[in-house]
């Protein structure tokens, strides 16, 4: 919005404002940063009053007895934050973004689908409880059709941008100049397993507080770098790209990202506030599940599928626990290979407090991220 | 010392080695903080067992009733875990950086010299509870005095290596483009005071589980980037220096501090993975001292004076509620103006959890960063 009303402004008034910080994505990715911290911090203390009067509380109920022991006291913490999460990410992205870029649009749409299979679960979940309802959240099956739904929507989308964009289409491999060519196909493939995994595996982390925001916090900060470089230039003059310099695929306008993913750090950054030990409110599923996405969309657009690997460490740690024990389980007929998957709950049984689990594995992303980065460098 | 044994290597066995990553600091910064991040994570647990036999506990005793009831679960975690951070930084420098630098000697020196003074200070306390001594630790004009005698070495080395760069013995004002000329006592009393300054804020900050440790990682991420800005080349076929393309001060060879600053990173985070809530170890005076001082070095050798009230604000906050408690104190008769100082202990008394506490320090810093890091952009 406020990108147009400069440009605006500037054909009316002509070169009268001398002010050109605008134009610059990064510039407008820390304004909206701060904008959507700003809006969270101030949101929260009511949206929190306002779901404890309706009762939105999490009452959690593990398999493990141990655990249910560990955790209880969180019983009676209002669930559903991430709306506080999605409206300050929609006000920073519709306040800061150029609102004609394609790759915006596309980010929005990733928000309000997921947020509102994440908002349609938590509601059926807590109603469920309260009324004695038989239906106890939306069934895995449903959920899963539904994030299949979304991410195959995304995928036709992008695929009609990327038509016109030659790195796009490809595979990126590190340490390979030229990337491997995708069929139509295998693009729709990708595309659909990354979003799901990723907004699955947010979702699972999502158990302990503060552990999914500050991981997805961590990780939109690498974003915004990834997309910054995907498409800015080094110097206009010199017609120098950060992508030709680095040997990454340049992708055009994707740097309009940078704005969308400045708006979560900032708003998760803001909930995080409110959502550190002892929690005073869970995101819920209605924010596990856009953010995941979204980290998901961030990195097929930027063309960092095998970074996404990297990046997101700790999630795909947190993803691959619980498809080993599950695996295992079935296979050995009965045995575990964690004290519970998750696995944050495997350490945290094991004898670290809920806090040392949050940090370390903050620790750990932040430790991810930094490799991520020097390999860019690397190539 | 592997930049200098690849160098060596590349002129005995001439240029049949294709890998000059080594000659890029900020690749080198990421190698000394993992390497300091390992080493940290390692040698923690053996050093504080050592600890723990030799009864290097800390047994904090404030003023105030209602915080010693809060802390006293803190009542025997071993102190001086400092050292596990120094021996890590000092480390992952000589391992990493270019030896001959001149800025790397002034700060390795100002790792042991503070080092040193918060040896001595937590020695004397600890011998002191333990066997009933006199003496509980050096007295604050003691410590100032080495404090100041510190900073007044590394002003005069300083301002030697100055002599030679245009940029450097000015003072930077943002939005203006020339420095004011600075006069070697202008130049002297500014070095004296940050460093002073820095190497007690950072102490006073040291009174929670990780709230030290946590912020001095995020400061030193920004003091990696702006080492790298002041120095570095954007490209050297094009003659275009970071500085130049920003409006910042070019400070030739202090890029080299990246490493430096990417070791204290590493070490920072590794030790905080032993001193997050509930701390099994804490710094004690011989890491808060160092750390503070390197953390001033580091702003004074970049020039940016001005912008550390910004990316230290946290520490600023932490000294400024020390000094208006006490100057408001002693003016008012007996008055406060917070429940008690620093400030940290403020919010704990009004209810915040310890966790919290940190955890929202540690977002504000992230917050100081970045808004830091915006102003560059916007000169």
């Amino acid at each position: 919005m406020i990108y147009h009303l400069f440009n605006w402004l500037r054909e009316g008034v002509a070169h009268r404002i001398g002010f050109y910080a605008y134009e610059d994505v990064l510039f407008r990715a820390v304004m909206a940063a701060l904008t959507s911290l700003v809006l969270a911090l101030l949101m929260a203390p009511r949206v929190i009053r306002w779901l404890m009067r309706a009762k939105i509380g999490d009452r959690p109920e593990f398999h493990h007895a141990a655990l249910n022991e560990l955790m209880r006291q969180r019983a009676n913490t209002p669930t559903m934050g991430g709306i506080i999460i999605l409206t300050a990410i929609l006000a920073g992205t519709f306040l800061w973004a150029k609102l004609s870029n394609p790759f915006i649009h596309k980010a929005i749409f990733v928000i309000l689908w997921f947020g509102g299979i994440g908002a349609v679960d938590d509601w059926l979940k807590l109603t469920g409880k309260i009324r004695q309802r038989s239906r106890d959240g939306l069934k895995p099956w449903e959920k899963l059709v539904w994030q299949f739904g979304g991410a195959v929507l995304i995928g036709v989308f992008l695929y009609s941008d990327f038509r016109n964009i030659d790195d796009a289409l490809r595979f990126w491999l590190p340490f390979y100049k030229h990337g491997i060519p995708l069929a139509w196909w295998m693009f729709a493939i990708i595309t659909v397993l990354y979003i799901t995994a990723t907004s699955n595996a947010v979702n699972l982390t999502d158990g302990m507080d503060g552990l999914a925001s500050g991981c997805v916090g961590i990780m939109s900060i690498v974003l915004v770098v990834l997309c910054y470089i995907a498409s800015e230039y080094m110097s206009r003059a010199h017609q120098m790209t950060w992508a030709g310099y680095l040997l990454l695929p340049h992708i055009p306008e994707s740097g309009e990202l940078c704005v969308f993913f400045g708006a979560i750090t900032g708003a998760i950054f803001g909930f995080l506030w409110y959502n550190c030990h002892p929690a005073q409110v869970f995101m819920g599923d209605v924010g596990s599940l856009p953010l995941g996405a979204a980290m998901g969309y961030g990195a097929i657009v930027t063309r960092n599928e095998l970074l996404l690997f990297v990046i997101g460490g700790v999630f795909m740690m947190e993803l691959f626990s619980v498809v080993l024990q599950v695996g295992y389980f079935k296979y050995s007929g009965g045995k575990r290979i964690f004290r519970c998957a998750p696995i944050h709950h495997h350490f945290h049984l094991a004898g670290w407090s809920e806090p040392q689990v949050v940090v370390r594995f903050w620790l750990l992303s932040i430790a991810f991220a930094v490799i991520a980065l020097a390999t860019l460098k690397l190539r």
